[in-house]
């Protein structure tokens, strides 16, 4: 049997795991990222924690074929993270090589969304496609996407950036600098946003009620609509409305077999996606509609990792 | 040496050309389509006017290895015309079994802007590229998206259908039927409506004066800026800031190495360009937008036979 290792690193944990040929996952650990102490140093503590790991096991080294990671940032030719995002480390620099310096087996590295997407095809809510639009709605919006079974990373390593796509003509202001991002609408923090916009001047609901003295979350927004508070109704009914134009600009462009949505507001379930199906009609052609699947994700945390070990197999 | 035919299929007229391996040109020839007498009806006699204008060249038609075929439409499976733009034709017409048994060679059949984009990849401006997005921005707005070398053709045949992103929420009604597409604002209809807008309540202009009495094309409103026309210039600033809005978000999506801009919009040329390279810092992140370049087409005619031709040997 042959082995594989799928790491996901991210700004404040990172998610290790060793993965069968199959997709059996042997082992994952969760090991705190600790940045701060380096590039090199880093990438080297990580190492001897997967090795002692393995160890552990009856899994010898050797049989371990390739190392995946996925990085949130933008990753050019498999190997070099062009910039880091939450890490105090120097941009364009070879993570792949650093990683075959410790471990000696060849590495791949990609965006975490777009490994993500990858696990997903491989093992989770899109097996069996190999058009695939992986969409991962938390604080931002990340994307992923697969044409012909292979990520689509593009030029600069931003292939699949869909969160910056501009969904209104100088709409709200994004964490980005830029205006109209789909992300600043249809993000959980986008949910947030235009839900304390809206009790700034309304405080008669149950969102109100529910969230007195507290931060928001959008999570709240979804319960409180489940009880039929009218207000977060509303404001699903918007979120729908958003979500529905990024993914129907995705769709015009890509056609994909299969969406596969996961991250925070993912949770939200077919309240949320039975009303982003509706909205979809309006903004995309019915026969790119035909037979389209919408689906949550399925593998939760393990996404990253058998994802990672997938990229490596590649 | 081996020959290869490709046939743009249009609605009114159709071009055959045959080509060597090299992208030489042996010979094109331009007919009416006739597309009412029948679908078979049509094919025959098509086929019939390749084999007679073969026989008139040194090349033997047993050295013709294979037919490409480019349609207004979109097409599944590199056989199936999903449906017809322009054509009284039945839908889910098998076009590449017709032709092929009409000419015994092997067929391939795509959507024409993606035929097109594979011209330009193969023989015009975006030779030695494999990451391609080509654009044809006439009546309405068609795209072609080459990932790899390969034509992302989508599951219902409609990739790259990117006219009908939406860059507005509930915006300008859109031929479809749906409203704020791309190809509302920025293809050439999309210009001449803005002009005839404007011009309804702003006549003190020479816009006006060029086009008195007749309908005004899209040319018009650029020869005007051209001759410095304040009036004139504002519009394409508009044409402007709408293109870069709906290639911004397709370049955040794709991140493409070369941009290719064909049809009759493209002949305004850097007079458009310029502006539409200044709008698009405002709408596309500065990592995406390094190095890229974003230039006219140049085979003009000939790209979609060139094209068709490759997609057969592909």
């Amino acid at each position: 049997m042959k082995y594989y290792v799928g790491i996901d690193l991210g700004g404040t944990n990172t998610k290790i795991g060793l993965v069968d040929e199959k997709g059996n996952i042997i082992f994952t650990t969760i090991v705190k990222t600790d940045s701060m102490e380096g590039f090199s140093e880093t990438i080297q503590r990580l190492s001897k924690i997967l090795i002692t790991q393995i160890e552990g096991t009856n899994v010898n080294f050797d049989n371990v074929v390739s190392v995946g990671v996925g990085v949130p940032g933008p990753v050019l030719n498999s190997r070099v993270v062009k910039f880091w995002a939450n890490f105090p480390w120097k941009h364009g620099m070879d993570l792949a090589l650093e990683f075959e310096k410790n471990l000696g087996k060849p590495v791949k590295v990609d965006n975490d969304v777009n490994v993500i997407t990858l696990g997903e095809m491989w093992k989770g809510a899109a097996q069996g496609y190999k058009n695939v639009l992986g969409l991962a709605v938390g604080t931002g919006i990340g994307g992923g996407i697969i044409v012909d079974g292979k990520l689509v990373s593009g030029e600069h390593g931003a292939g699949g950036e869909v969160g910056h796509i501009k969904i209104e003509p100088n709409g709200k202001l994004c964490g980005c600098g830029q205006k109209g991002c789909w992300e600043a609408y249809a993000s959980a923090t986008g949910i947030i946003r235009e839900a304390n916009s809206r009790l700034a001047i309304n405080k008669q609901n149950l969102l109100y009620e529910m969230t007195k003295g507290r931060d928001l979350e959008a999570k709240d927004v979804f319960d409180a609509a489940r009880k039929g508070d009218e207000f977060s109704i509303d404001i699903v009914d918007y979120e729908a409305e958003k979500l529905a134009l990024g993914i129907g600009n995705l769709l015009s462009i890509l056609d994909p077999e299969i969406v596969v949505v996961g991250g925070g507001v993912a949770l939200a379930g077919d309240f949320l996606f039975d009303r982003v199906k509706e909205k979809l009609k309006d903004v995309a052609f019915p026969s790119i509609l035909e037979n389209l699947k919408i689906v949550t994700a399925t593998l939760g945390n393990d996404a990253g990792i058998l994802g990672a070990a997938y990229l490596g197999m590649m």
